[in-house]
């Protein structure tokens, strides 16, 4: 699921977007590039420190979207490529991925697994 | 309203996210650092090539919710700066700031016009 392109994207620094909606309300946080850690192909794990509203809005409603980009990565017209990604959201404050990622982030206090359903190249 | 650091985070490339919500639903496009232009304070301009989903969906319910941000400008925390923005889309398709955006992206179909109503640097 996770293309060449996409893995090049990630490999450069930048801003990922994850996008909660709930109550008919959106809300977006943001975290870098590089704080993406791929335990397995179709998942993403993100540390988070707040994102307490994030939490809030993923408990009525699971669905999150993400985006990523990078100038510096050649996409479908030249010099730029862009994703954006759906999947379910699930926050975890123990266990093995827990404790993996803590040790890599000290200042994380849960982590947000996310599920891909679709991965969308859209540059 | 727009800050020095906001100011110099977009003059850096990198990948803004643009949320919209209607019908309980959130949907998020992107755009480049690069593309954003300041007519004057509190207000951006965007570049709209395809975006029909953002547009219908802002037509019911005309918030925004922007994100931008830069790994290579110092925030509040040291390398990397972040913003959210909150705002009001209108996408514009005549007028002077149209010739004026069409001017510089000729791929253009419409302009999406951001009142910004709350700057947010949250990092």
């Amino acid at each position: 699921m996770f293309t060449d392109t996409f893995l090049e994207v990630i490999s450069k620094e930048g801003v990922v977007s994850i996008v909660s909606c709930s109550d008919n309300e959106a809300h977006v946080v943001n975290t870098w590039n590089s704080y993406l850690v791929i335990p397995h192909d179709g998942k993403l794990l993100i540390p988070a420190y707040a994102m307490r509203k994030t939490e809030k809005k993923t408990l009525q409603n699971s669905r999150v979207l993400l985006t990523v980009g990078s100038k510096e990565v050649n996409g479908h017209r030249g010099p730029g490529a862009g994703f954006r990604i759906e999947g379910t959201a699930k926050f975890i404050s123990s266990g093995p991925e827990f404790d993996m990622m803590k040790a890599k982030f000290s200042f994380l206090t849960r982590v947000l697994e996310v599920t891909v359903t679709l991965l969308t190249q859209t540059l």
